[in-house]
C-alpha cells in the first residue's frame, strides 16, 4: 500500500492524509496496520486551566526535545491554543515557525460538539504519530474535566500547568487533574502569588511523595521568556529514566492497554447495540409507557438485556 | 416499605437517605419505586464557568420560586459551590439560611475522582428530588465540560451564566454549551465589559433564534444585589409555558428518556461485559502479546467481540 510506505518514511502530507482517515473512520484496517509499527515514542501530555501558558510552554519546550536529531509530534486539544488555530496573532506567528521545521508536526483536533469520542480519537493519533516515526509525542489539553483525565491516561508523563492568579487550583484538585500529573509547572512564575501556590500545591502533592519513589517535582516557569524550560524538560527526561529503570513504563503501558482494549470493546457493543440489538420502534412504544409513568426504564432494560444475554 | 412512605410525605430526613441508598447503589429495586412517582417536577439546570456567581444566582432565585407554596430541591455539583460546602463563610452563611426553610431540600455530590458516573448519578438523585414533592428541581454544575452537557440533557431549562471578566466566553461557545443554553445570564452586570459580552454573545445567540420559536434572551444580573433576578425567574418561567404550550416539554421529555434509558442499558453492559464475559487472564495474556506487537488491539477485541455476539 503505497500510502502506508510514504506514512512510515515520515512524509508529512501521508501522515496528515493517515490521520484524516483515522478520525473519519473511513478505513477501519488502517490503524491496524499500523499498529505493529508503535510502541516507540514516548507520549508527553501538558495539560491544564485556559490561560495557564501551555501553548508557550510546548511553543519554548520544543526547540529543547527536538536536540540530538529527535523528531516532536504535536496533538493540540485546546480550542484556544496556537496550534489549533485559536491564540493571538503573535501566538500564531511562533506556531507557525515550529510548524515548518520538517522535525516538527503539528495536528489540532475538533473539539467542538465532539466532546463524546474526543478523547478516544486523541488516542488513536497518537498512535499514527507514535508509528510515523515521531520520537516525542506531546499533547496539549485544555481544562481540567473528564477528556483531560482520559487523554492523560495515555500519556507516560503528564505535566499539569497552573497560574498565579487562577483560582483554578482547588478546581484543579477537586476533579483530580493533579492526581494524574507527574510535573506540576506554576507557569507565568514572576507573577504575584507563584511562590504561595507552590506552597499551596507541595502540600497537595506531600501524600503521593510518601507512596512513591518518584518525587513529583513542582517547577516554576516564565515560557515566554524561556526561564525553566531547560529544567522542566530535563525533568520530563529523568521521569523517563525514572520509568525505564524502574520498570515501570512496560507495566504501566501494559494497564494503558488492558484500559484501552476495555475502552474499545465498550466501544463496539454500544454500535453493535444501536444497529442490531435495539429496536427502535418497540423502544419508542416502551418510552411512552414510561414517560406515562405505567412501566419504568428499569422495565424497559432488563427487556433489553434479556435479548442480549 | 415505611422510609418511602416518609419519603413521599415529603420528611427531610428520609429524603437524604433516599439519596445516600440511591447514590451508593445498596438499593437497586428502590429508584423502580420511586419512578412512577416523579414527572411533576420542574428541571431547571444552572451552569458555567467557575467564579461566574452561579451560587449567588441560585440564592437569588430560591425566594423568588418559593412564592405561592412551591418547594425547591437543590443539587450542587459545583466543587466551588457554598452549597456544597465548597465557597466563603459569607456565602455559606446565607446558604444556611436558605437550607432551614422547610420548603427547601440541598444536596452536593462528591466530585472528586468520580467524573466518570457522576452525571448518571445526577440524574437519579434529580429523580428522587422529583418524587419526594419538589415543584422544582435546581441542578448546579461548573464548567463547560461533558459531564456540564450531560446534565444539562436532563434539565427542562437550562440556563448558562457568565461573566464579563472571563475569558470563557470562547471555551463555552467551543465545548458546545451555548448550544444547550435556553437563557444566557450575564452575571456580574455592573462590570466594565458586561455589555460588550452581552453583545457578543447576542451574535452567537443568532443562528439558533433563526431555528427556533424560543428568541433565547440573553438577561443581565447583579445576582449579589438581586439585580436582575425577578426578570430571570420570570423568564424561565416563560420557558417553561412556551415548552408546555407547543407540546415540546412532552417531546423533549420523550427524548430524554431515549437517551437515559440508551445509558443506562450500556451501564449494564458494562458491567456484564466485566464480570461474566471478559476472561480477565486471557486478557492479560493477550495485552502481552499486543504490547510486544505480535497482534493488535483489534485482534482482542474480535476475539472477545465472538464471544458476546
Amino acid at each position: 500500500m503505497e500510502l502506508l510506505q510514504r506514512f512510515l518514511k515520515g512524509e508529512k502530507p501521508a501522515i496528515a492524509r493517515v490521520i484524516t482517515k483515522i478520525e473519519n473512520g473511513t478505513d477501519p484496517k488502517l490503524l491496524e496496520d499500523i499498529f505493529p509499527h508503535t510502541g516507540n515514542a514516548y507520549y508527553i501530555g501538558i495539560t491544564g486551566p485556559p490561560g495557564a501558558g501551555k501553548s508557550s510552554l510546548v511553543n519554548a519546550m520544543v526547540p529543547k526535545l527536538l536536540e540530538n536529531n529527535k523528531k516532536v509530534g504535536i496533538i493540540a486539544v485546546d480550542p484556544t491554543s496556537p496550534f489549533s488555530g485559536g491564540a493571538l496573532l503573535g501566538d500564531r506567528i511562533r506556531m507557525n515557525d515550529l510548524a515548518l521545521n520538517e522535525n516538527v508536526f503539528i495536528r489540532s483536533m475538533a473539539t467542538r460538539g465532539s466532546l463524546g469520542g474526543l478523547a478516544s480519537k486523541t488516542k488513536d493519533v497518537a498512535l499514527v504519530l507514535d508509528a510515523a516515526g515521531f520520537d516525542y509525542v506531546l499533547i496539549e489539553t485544555v481544562g481540567v474535566g473528564q477528556v483531560e483525565l482520559d487523554i492523560a491516561q495515555v500519556c507516560d508523563t503528564t505535566v499539569v500547568t497552573l497560574v498565579p492568579e487562577s483560582g483554578d487550583a482547588i478546581q484543579a484538585m477537586k476533579a483530580g487533574i493533579l492526581e494524574v500529573a507527574d510535573i506540576l509547572v506554576v507557569n507565568k512564575g514572576d507573577r504575584t502569588g507563584a511562590d504561595r501556590l507552590i506552597m499551596e500545591m507541595k502540600f497537595a502533592f506531600e501524600l503521593r511523595v510518601h507512596n512513591s519513589d518518584w518525587h513529583y517535582p513542582i517547577l516554576k516557569t516564565t515560557a515566554i521568556e524561556n526561564i525553566g524550560i531547560d529544567e522542566l524538560v530535563s525533568t520530563i527526561k529523568s521521569h523517563k529514566e525514572y520509568l525505564e529503570k524502574s520498570g515501570k513504563l512496560e507495566t504501566e503501558r501494559k494497564n494503558k492497554l488492558v484500559i484501552r482494549v476495555n475502552e474499545l470493546i465498550e466501544e463496539k457493543i454500544k454500535t453493535h447495540l444501536h444497529e442490531y440489538v435495539i429496536d427502535q420502534k418497540q423502544l419508542k412504544k416502551m418510552i411512552d409507557k414510561a414517560y406515562e409513568r405505567k412501566i419504568t426504564p428499569h422495565y424497559i432494560i432488563d427487556e433489553i438485556a434479556k435479548k442480549i444475554f
